[in-house]
């Protein structure tokens, strides 16, 4: 089967891989009907993470093709959506909704979901199957709750975003866009999204931003603080993983105020003084998207979310070099992959 | 009237000062009946933070003396407690529970409690009068409550401390031995207490501790790991605010666990990509002790805790500078100071 690898940082190509088996009895294979490119891939793209004939893709939406014999809550034909992180779902980290970390786990970036076909392991822990065959126009957005949509949402769940608070978003790709969203759907009163660059406002004021501001650093969280009374936000979401979204997040959050982090963190040092006197609660990590997926794919199907927007770029898995480009040259936001 | 005065690092004595005056009229002016050395004060008697002719102490009890004209919570010969910050109790961080970063806090350290008398900012904000005159076995816990107790009480409540839980309490000066006591309290199944001195250990117990653990860094965080069936403590209190001791608190809280800090942070800083894939939710900072002095009166009052036993040392106002010895040599957990 065809497969997305990347050799060295700068060079994704297609390879052929052996298609995969079940090797324990609690896996799946699906059939992949969409995979895409994360952010988080770039960083090996661009030689800040290791990358040495790596296969690539951790989020994906597919057709079951077979079960391990232990499998019991999805079967062959079944359309599932699974979080990038495979978890049995019943240990009791799992249990306290931090299926990211179950004592289990298994990463699907390395199996690869940029390919024709692969091993879900922990299939009933990690799958959720939809009430049907979706519509096409449904894929993406099912595509988004696999990672992208499930990690903006638990940067919202973490930062404590609620009804009547005023919510500050840093980073504007797909997941702090999506990371508006969910702040719009979990009833923030004011959604502040941080960007400089006028297609992603404009997504971001689809998504439920009232407020854009421009400026970064400092003189973005002297923004922030004009639009709050002085005091900062209650909940900022940051969703770049640098030293400064860092600062800027945790600057911008007001003394007891929360801070919901997912960029997967480059180089960052927190000064524990700094952070001791912020006062804000600190919350983040590898999203435990399983957690969401039951309420996310129910929203996407009732057609009341729309998060597959983020994709404006679809490409043939064939042509993932492109897509690994168009994110890479900041032309596109979220490439989708078609096997 | 006299006061205690840090010179310089190690060099405490007693000085004459002028009898504070009320400046605004939301002060009151203070007889202070107790007040003493905090592990903080530490820092700079050691070198570790700047100290020149500084007046020294922030945590007080005490008999208000005259009122400004706005205060109209307490009166001339009520018994009070007060926090280390003083508050208006009243602008939004206030009301989010946040006292200690009032938008008009005053910190108490830099008006002096090792003295005859103290001005308190504030005063209807920052102050609650007892029921009535204390007995005088109940003053070292009041005192207690006016930073000691509150800072291991909101650790415990930083770190979600509940029914249910298994708690680890990184250091056993007198925060943390309290920060046990909080979280017995507060209902933790489990409470491991991180020592290594007999005398505190024994303490510890009394106030609630079911384990005790006496290693330290990764050996420390080993044995926790042990003790919790391989995922780490649901609730970590870190009371120290060194680099090891935060690394020791957050290695040791399973994911999606909770680290509740009160050491003030020294040299710290805090390796990003591991606090990431912890999955631990961090929160801390200065008590807002505010919140909490009602309660903790009434828990005094009513005789059901006794936090005053951490005092193992009561000085009169005037040996001040041995009390500071007593606690920089480990002889004394805690110096009261009678002026």
């Amino acid at each position: 089967m065809r497969s997305v690898i990347m050799h060295a940082p700068g060079d994704v190509r297609i390879a052929e891989r052996e298609y995969p088996s079940i090797l324990k009895p609690t896996d799946a294979i699906i059939r992949v009907t969409a995979a895409c490119v994360c952010g988080s891939d770039l960083w090996p793209y661009r030689g800040l993470d290791d990358a040495a004939d790596a296969p690539m893709g951790h989020e994906y939406v597919g057709v079951i093709e077979e079960i391990g014999a232990d499998v019991k809550t999805v079967k062959p034909g079944d359309f599932v959506v699974g979080s990038f992180m495979a978890s049995d779902n019943t240990c009791e980290i799992c249990q306290a909704g931090y299926q990211s970390r179950c004592v289990h786990v298994e990463a699907m970036g390395g199996i690869g979901t940029q390919a024709e076909y692969a091993r879900i392991p922990w299939a009933d822990g990690t799958l959720v199957a939809t009430p049907g065959m979706p519509d096409p126009d449904l894929i993406p957005s099912l595509l988004a709750a696999s990672d992208v949509l499930g990690t903006g949402w638990f940067a919202a769940v973490a930062a404590e975003v609620g009804p009547g608070k005023t919510v500050a978003v840093v980073g504007d790709g797909a997941v702090g866009l999506l990371g508006v969203l969910a702040a719009r759907q979990l009833g923030a009163e004011r959604i502040i999204a941080m960007s400089r660059h006028w297609d992603r406002q404009e997504l971001a004021r689809e998504f439920g931003a009232t407020d854009i501001v421009e400026e970064r650093g400092d003189a973005g969280v002297a923004r922030i603080k004009e639009l709050t009374g002085g005091l900062g936000a209650h909940s900022v979401i940051e969703a770049v993983g640098t030293q400064e979204s860092m600062m800027q997040a945790i600057r911008s959050t007001r003394p007891g105020g929360h801070v919901g982090y997912v960029g997967v963190s480059h180089d960052v040092e927190l000064p524990g003084l700094e952070l001791f006197f912020s006062g804000v609660h600190l919350h983040g990590g590898p999203a435990p998207v399983r957690r969401f997926l039951p309420e996310l794919i129910d929203l996407i199907w009732e057609r009341k979310i729309n998060p597959g927007k983020v994709f404006d770029l679809t490409l043939p898995l064939a042509d993932a070099a492109e897509g690994y480009r168009a994110m890479d040259e900041r032309r596109a936001i979220k490439v989708l992959l078609t096997p």
